[in-house]
């Protein structure tokens, strides 16, 4: 049973391999009449693309989507959303040593060993390439959700050890965009930069966390018991390349907090209901409250190394392997796109999902 | 549209309230001629069921599953298997003052927000009592993943600031259960016991932390791209009550390290593939490798303190509410028993689902 | 992979075998705020339920259905609503001689081939038995399509070669239940009670069909391109035992017509558009247009004979096998109220579903 | 919530509208390893093709498909296989007259009033150009099928009143395609083939009947009770266009006979367990037994007419409206491949979910 699908009401599908001729995005479900504006999803699709500084792979892709179905006169018809994002800076020869060789911590061995046959081109299926479908279908999310005045950012939060020291709320998010490591700090900004520099050097790479924020959700999205909305935004951000942890709210660090401390007490502000802290994460029981939603999302450095490292081939011999693609050396700053696109995809999953849970 | 369903080949779904009459759990798709040793089922409830110590909460019940569908001659048929379990200590009184007041960080304010209509009565659906079917169902598929020899362990490894100093290898997982708190490192259980009475006596709660560990578990489990495994081990998780945070393998400490240092070496031992170090925790590409799977779970501290808090009510009117239910003054050592349960589900619905994945 | 599960909005799931202690019912997606009107749910019970003439099997069920969850004061709270309902007149020793031998033309071979082990009792989940608890799944379909002006009926319209000899709109289809044949015409009803006496004097059964009609559906249901509202509907009486057939609008004898016969016409009726035929049974391209929804379902007979019948057993050896049991000699008067459920089902999922197709 | 996802374990979905620049199809779940016969391919769109006789469509297209995605030197990968077919003959102008104007019996009222905003031209996603995509799918499930010995077969065996003499099992199937109305019984054909001329020469259409046969299929497939094989055989056929009605095994005749004329006696054949006879159509409680899976699906006239017809147009003003585009006369010829497609998806499907029914 296939796992290439995401969402109920809202759903998104994608295909498409690194090395093949395109990747695409089927978006099924997007209410008709919503206005696809063309220049708000390439820019997106920017944000994610590679080769936009000296800190990400030197792969050239302009990312151009191309809409061939769902669409009509410039909205969309309440049927299939299809796009296709040509793969046009392909260099299959950069792979011809790995055809038979495992790179530790990348997909390559698990999908021989699930499979018995695969595209080993540029890491085929399991390539970060196929999240330029995604950001699609989250720039399509977005548009949806800002017809019900909900928003949706996410930014670099920490490289290595150097974390942000602002939180989200002290950060100006629109200006996330303006560094290459997409951290709206600037003064962290330039560390992180630096570090990624330093790194990329050494032909080694460094982890990383993306914080996640959503705002304007209104109060009654997420489904008990299991797709609750924070589950299903763990899910989401889980199945991204690379992701190895997901906490909403104060997770980790709550554990260690005492009920009288990390409840949220709640007030009536004019009529509506709040509460006065935001432990929670915006979520409760499942089911968002009205608050921001924040969460945090880490990222294990990038497998592949420009350096030489010990491993097995296919005949179980052992073998050295080296990165000769070309890949980031660390993937957060690509990575706020994604987070973004599947933060927004999960969102709008949840307001489709939630019509009419009353009578 | 709905969310009380869990799994795509091993499907759990789970019916009932706190103080209605009882709780319930559906598994579809557990293949037929599985003995159901009903012994080994009703100690995991046990694991789980209220009142077994001076640091759960006093609420008695036995939790006896009562198996009314799809066995037959004590194995399964293939049909779906329902269980019932009786809410035999209701004190609904106990909940009326909360009828129409919202505690702090509770689901009360957020199921009154998205239905309209609640059973206010212990939290309704929102309880923690409905756990008690997530664990029969999760028996269910242990006893399904033995037949494959994949076995199952959780354990408190953290309450408050307060660590277990080894990690989950260095532990004897079988005498997790020896101990009230659920951690298997005896003098930190210890310890653990009199911060959380500490904790009780104030009339508050303090959050934790469970490790789960998958032995067995073969390479090629996970579906890419969205139902990567850990992606859905981390829906499952989140998806239990008062949890904040999951991370697998070197999760969140992992953004802090170099790839070259990340990185697990393949390794050809005696035929086998594995890894020398294993910081995937597992899974690569969302695909299992072979080696343990292991993960940690972030649990907020309970919601409900025997102590005054500052609330509104339905009316959006300023109130003050105090638990007057039986809780538990930290959740982590009855919540072992629930994420065994939900990593067991989640594996067996992998396990299923992954036959055929080649010709 | 698991096949107990109906709908994606308004979700039904059932458990249970005839023969042991219940069936149940699990109906996920209902929102919030239905009185839950117990009266029709039981009349709709009753329309089913075995024993209630001499044309239907002897079996004596009160099938009082008990609800344990998702109902609080009278009214749903939007969480899964449970049902049981007791298997009282259990007379397994009635089956014994079933074992090991396959009825002809009934489940158990196929049950024997697929699982391996199986509940050979009163035919366990093949059985019509399991048709309670869609009845009672039906029944709150009902009371919510009631709140949108839609109702749905079914009535006998065939039983052997014995046709209505009127269309469904020349009908009194609130008499149905006055006869027990379910059959609106008394005249025919007369006729069709005296060919199932007969066929049941000579241990024989016949087959039927049921016409099933829906009333004040608006036009927009409907979920091109496989989930037509029309396939659904298919799906759902192909799924009830013993049915064979099934077609919409003219159906089968539509084929014999040219375009310019069948093609209905649209008109403007004070500002409705209808249409002034309705051959496609209202529904066009799978999306309802607000005419009435009609369709016929097929019956074969029932296969469990009071007469001696060549089989194999489970060894593969010959055999006679004879029903002992207590069996229907004609399905179709009890099938009504099995039909009008699913297609109660069937349609607020669809209506559950449509919310929100439009911006 | 959408529906243009077919199948659980062997998923098809489909994208695209009848004059946009392509249809697409995404098989999620084929296993690996299969090796894509890209002649069979393209031999099976070929026999639904448009333009090939004069009884069909003069539109032209070629139907060649791209796979772009799933696919690695030959052999699927286990990844999403997508394909691509071109719009190559638009004439969108032959729709200028119905962008406003509802054609009698199409869906052009039905998608207006469910979407509010779509594309006429071609009758959009409404359009059989759409099945094109599901005919790729099929081809690739029949390639599956083959492996473990089934083939599926489909012919026209009625055109108005004219119903072929002879049963399927004593026509040699693999002539269906020898003639252009796709009856195998060539004297039949012959008159098939006037009688549609004759309707076509008037302007007019006429409807008809395509018989399919299922062989080698294995008992055990199908999962009661919902997800019947024979319930998800007649769902897929009526979500093709212009089916009104599905039977399967003896179907609506069955309903005439006696369970004693109609249960098939199982019979041991050389350690097989067969039926004597099969009114079943090889299906017995929803899972296949063994036997030949045959059925029969209605298709009523083509809606499109080349005469003129009285309607309203979206302001609710009478209009006449007229076809120019090119339409078909009879759609069963082309529907031929489409029923055979169909079904090897839902068998295929099928096969694959009942892995691991049994321990």
């Amino acid at each position: 049973m296939p796992g290439n699908l995401f969402g109920q009401a809202f759903r998104v599908s994608t295909f498409g391999e690194s090395h093949g001729p395109l990747v695409g995005a089927v978006v099924d479900g997007c209410p008709a009449g919503l206005e696809l504006d063309l220049d708000f999803i390439q820019a997106q699709m920017s944000k994610r693309k590679p080769g936009q500084s000296r800190i990400t792979t030197q792969r050239k892709e302009a990312d151009e989507v191309q809409i061939v179905a769902g669409v009509y006169e410039g909205r969309t018809t309440g049927t299939p959303i299809a796009a296709l994002i040509d793969n046009k800076d392909n260099r299959a020869k950069d792979y011809d040593h790995l055809k038979n060789a495992f790179r530790p911590s990348h997909a390559d061995f698990t999908y021989q060993a699930k499979y018995g046959h695969r595209d080993h081109r540029g890491g085929g299926r399991g390539s970060a390439r196929e999240t330029a479908a995604r950001v699609f279908a989250g720039a399509v999310a977005q548009l949806l959700l800002q017809k019900s005045g909900i928003s949706v950012f996410a930014f670099v939060s920490q490289v290595g050890s150097l974390m942000c020291p602002r939180r989200y709320d002290e950060l100006d998010l629109s200006r996330t965009f303006d560094h290459p490591t997409r951290c709206p700090d600037p003064a962290t900004a330039d560390e992180m930069m630096k570090m990624i520099e330093d790194v990329r050097k050494q032909g080694d790479t460094i982890g990383g966390v993306v914080t996640g924020v959503v705002r304007g959700c209104p109060a009654g999205l997420g489904e008990p018991v299991f797709d609750r909305l924070h589950a299903d935004l763990g899910k989401a951000m889980l199945s991204i390349n690379a992701c190895k942890g997901f906490e909403i709210g104060s997770g980790f660090d709550g554990v260690r907090m005492r009920g009288s401390q990390h409840n949220d007490p709640f007030q009536n502000v004019g009529g509506r209901i709040l509460t006065t802290t935001n432990n929670s994460g915006g979520i409760q029981g499942g089911i968002s409250n009205g608050m921001d939603i924040y969460f945090r999302v880490a990222f294990k450095p990038v497998a592949t190394l420009m350096k030489k490292q010990k491993s097995v081939n296919s005949s179980g011999q052992p073998c050295e392997v080296e990165g000769k693609g070309r890949h980031d050396p660390c993937v957060v700053p690509r990575a706020v796109a994604i987070v973004e696109g599947m933060a927004a995809i999960t969102v709008a999953d949840h307001l489709l999902r939630n019509r009419k849970s009353r009578l």
